[in-house]
């Protein structure tokens, strides 16, 4: 049975990615939209998530608002038995997360805290390359324009909001996915630009039990083509994950050929929880990676930033 | 059998608190202590916990230094194959005490992720009575002479240090116990001495899935008495649970009258978990408030701090 999807926050993300998943799947029907302004082409739009409910058949929304307004939509969706898609991150903060999550649960609906780049193409191949090697060392640096990637979103600023984080943040979940044991922060620096309230750049500097270094380095202000990448030095070469976990190069040479389809992957792993019968995955981990480092880590001031 | 412990780190908590426990409790023989300054009268006392391993027999080990060394210390004794207690709060990060509970896992010894609060006397009498009514409101108020309970220590106010939050986690570790439901940030305003890089004050408003009103205000500047108070305001009356968690008093009458005895709780516990198989107890949802007051909370600068 085809699920009957209302879209919410109808912005840059959903545009470029979250449209285009949704048309190309045969698990969904988008019947609506519900945003301030966007809207899709010959579909019902509603200027309000409470409108939208009122006024359409939905089984699931998927929400692509800022995160700051994701918590309430997202109440309102569960309690009107609905399934529920966040992107990331999926909340302010953890907490409201693991809130949802029991709601989902209390109500039998699915909830879906979404990590797109852990769902990038070369992820598994990955993975299974680091699991049979031993690593000496392991960094992921993204590194991408603002003005590009986030053009005008004052909202990335506002106090409570993750700045460069929100890009980091797919570093981590793809960090905590590829790699066998949970990893810590040693150090952290924060870089705030002095008109700001979120950080525009961080270095972080994580370890495993075993004593593996482990690298972040996060900045907003790289011109040109962006960096979203994992590097490793193992004992069977030097691997490249590129492209957010799309592109697997050992020494140099490129391992993998499947194309980017990581929102397809979101939407089918999606739907497999709705009909698992409302299961909940609601991963707060990348998340709480992000709140140990401003809970730890020092910050500097750097020249202002204007979009 | 009795435990043979080692105590690592005697300062303050220990002498006020983790000495006398484990001498009346007939669960433990305390052979030895590890630390820079401090010793028992009578017992081996060595000045690292490297050499306290190596010189002792011990099955276990009680770590009451300040946070930052905490998980070197741990990892150490967990692979030296020795049960771990942490004081609070367990770690500088949330991901290295879930690193620690990983690895006490891998080795089947128990770590214990004490949150001495949870212990109070009147805790159980608060929960229940909360459960049977209807809640219309909850405060925490932990305010406290820092000079008189931190005297001197400057590990308080450094980078990545906790402030006013060392004490506000119990607090946190208090609500969390009391409350059926997870509750979450809406808004938080941490103040900092201008010359510390912790906060010395905190006003957090909380509330959960149902839209229960939570509060908590921690300040390290109250002269004269302390408070460690709960308030509450109910279909049956209004609760104060006083003396961080160990009075439970109804419309101004005094309801228990258990003497206060958390750390005789904490190590029966510990014993407990051992004799359990090495069982693992690593709650980090204190410390996960926490770090979402530092990633959400707007920051304000206040005078200067000097002991």
């Amino acid at each position: 049975m085809t699920i009957r999807l209302g879209l919410v926050g109808v912005g840059k993300i959903a545009h470029d990615q979250h449209i285009p998943a949704i048309k190309a799947s045969p698990d969904y029907e988008l019947v609506c939209t519900a945003s301030r302004q966007g809207s899709v082409e010959g579909i019902p739009a509603y200027t309000s998530i409470e409108a939208m409910l009122d006024g359409e058949q939905v089984d699931a929304v998927a929400l692509c608002q800022p995160p700051h307004v994701r918590y309430d939509a997202a109440k309102l969706a569960i309690e009107a038995g609905k399934h529920v898609f966040l992107e990331k991150p999926p909340g302010t903060t953890q907490a409201e997360v693991v809130a949802l999550a029991d709601l989902a649960r209390e109500r039998g609906v699915t909830l879906f805290a979404s990590w797109h780049s852990r769902y990038g193409a070369a992820m598994d191949a990955a993975r299974d390359w680091l699991a049979a090697t031993t690593v000496h060392g392991i960094q992921a640096v993204w590194k991408e324009d603002v003005r590009v990637w986030h053009p005008g979103q004052e909202w990335l600023w506002e106090q409570g909001a993750l700045g460069v984080f929100d890009p980091g943040i797919n570093a981590l979940s793809v960090l905590t996915a590829l790699l066998p044991r949970p990893f810590f922060l040693r150090d952290a620096v924060l870089e705030y630009p002095a008109n700001r309230h979120a950080p525009i750049a961080a270095d972080l500097t994580y370890t495993d039990a075993t004593g593996l270094p482990i690298g972040a380095t996060f900045d907003f202000r790289q011109p040109g083509p962006h960096n979203w990448d994992v590097h490793a030095q193992t004992e069977a070469g030097t691997m490249l994950l590129a492209k957010g976990g799309n592109e697997l190069w050992i020494d140099g040479e490129l391992k993998t050929t499947e194309p980017e389809a990581e929102y397809r992957g979101l939407y089918a792993r999606f739907a497999g929880l709705i009909r698992d019968g409302g299961a909940v995955d609601a991963d707060t981990v990348p998340l709480a990676h992000v709140a140990d480092a401003f809970m730890k880590g020092r910050r500097v001031t750097v020249e202002d930033f204007h979009y």
